[in-house]
């Protein structure tokens, strides 16, 4: 896909996550986009990402799900949002659509993570994650998940989204991830 | 601690997990042991195992607690089983003692994670993990576990593991993880 990922309107200083940070050189840099009401995400795990020989360690699939609902709540939050100063906020503007690169980043973290893994994930096909909106709420979005691998179900998941408090908020200059310290 | 952990019990060919396999070199080799009636693990996150900048992903906090809650439920298992032929099975030698060094292997894999981050967790100290088994009923144990960071609990979880069906077994000559392949 060519079109700009969720996780690429991310600001710099909220780019380093290890599952989704395009500025995280060590990490999985997962890149989530809409279809149609549906959000997709095409993974392709290395060999290394086993769990039993064969099939898919099952702490990565709870990371693609993980970072792709998170990046699918933002989204939907900045497509809810739509004009309003701030996500959960009652004071509204004139409607008007908001696209991810217009106002203030909606960033979530993520409250509860479940996964149910229905069956051994093949290691070897590239491992599509689809997500829809449950529920949007004030700073809540539930998010869940269906991951496939060649066609065939694998797990399901559910995340229980919440915006990023302020507190968390890095500085600019925060100190970013050190090849030095890896 | 030097006592041999639960994983290191794992014969070769079921050693590649990426969470926990000691035969994994990409991986993040987590180690558990018995602390009493809890089992405990100690993981020292790396600088870009990021989400937030300063705090620890999210997604790494499910893998631990994935691995140590599997790691757990086969040493409760191996435990429990004290001289049956397998576990589940209704055939009961003679009681005596069973460790994790004797007999067939009881491997598990994760049916269902759920993890509830109750607070950011701080990127730096070493993440402790404590587990303790809520359950085992034929061939399923049922692992709660908590995460501390510099003695605070910043996430609770729950584990529900089934013991490994045997059609996963991986033959002893199975291809194994290749760095060519990273």
């Amino acid at each position: 896909m060519n079109q700009k990922a969720f996780q690429d309107f991310y600001p710099d200083e909220l780019s380093h996550c290890y599952g989704c940070g395009r500025l995280n050189k060590h990490g999985l840099q997962i890149k989530s986009h809409w279809d149609g009401d549906q959000s997709i995400a095409i993974f392709q795990p290395r060999a290394y990402h086993t769990g039993i020989p064969g099939y898919v360690y099952g702490g990565l699939i709870a990371s693609i799900i993980d970072c792709h609902c998170i990046g699918t709540a933002s989204a939907a939050a900045h497509k809810e949002s739509r004009g309003r100063p701030a996500l959960g906020s009652r004071a509204r503007c004139p409607r008007h659509d908001r696209n991810m690169n217009t106002g203030p980043a909606l960033r979530f973290v993520t409250a509860s993570l479940h996964v149910d893994y229905l069956r051994p994930t093949p290691l070897g096909p590239p491992l599509e994650v689809r997500a829809r909106v449950r529920e949007i709420k004030g700073r809540k979005v539930v998010v869940a998940a269906t991951l496939l691998a060649a066609g065939q179900v694998c797990a399901q998941g559910e995340v229980v989204a919440v915006q990023m408090p302020e507190h968390m908020m890095p500085a600019a200059r925060t100190a970013q991830p050190d090849d030095n310290q890896t």
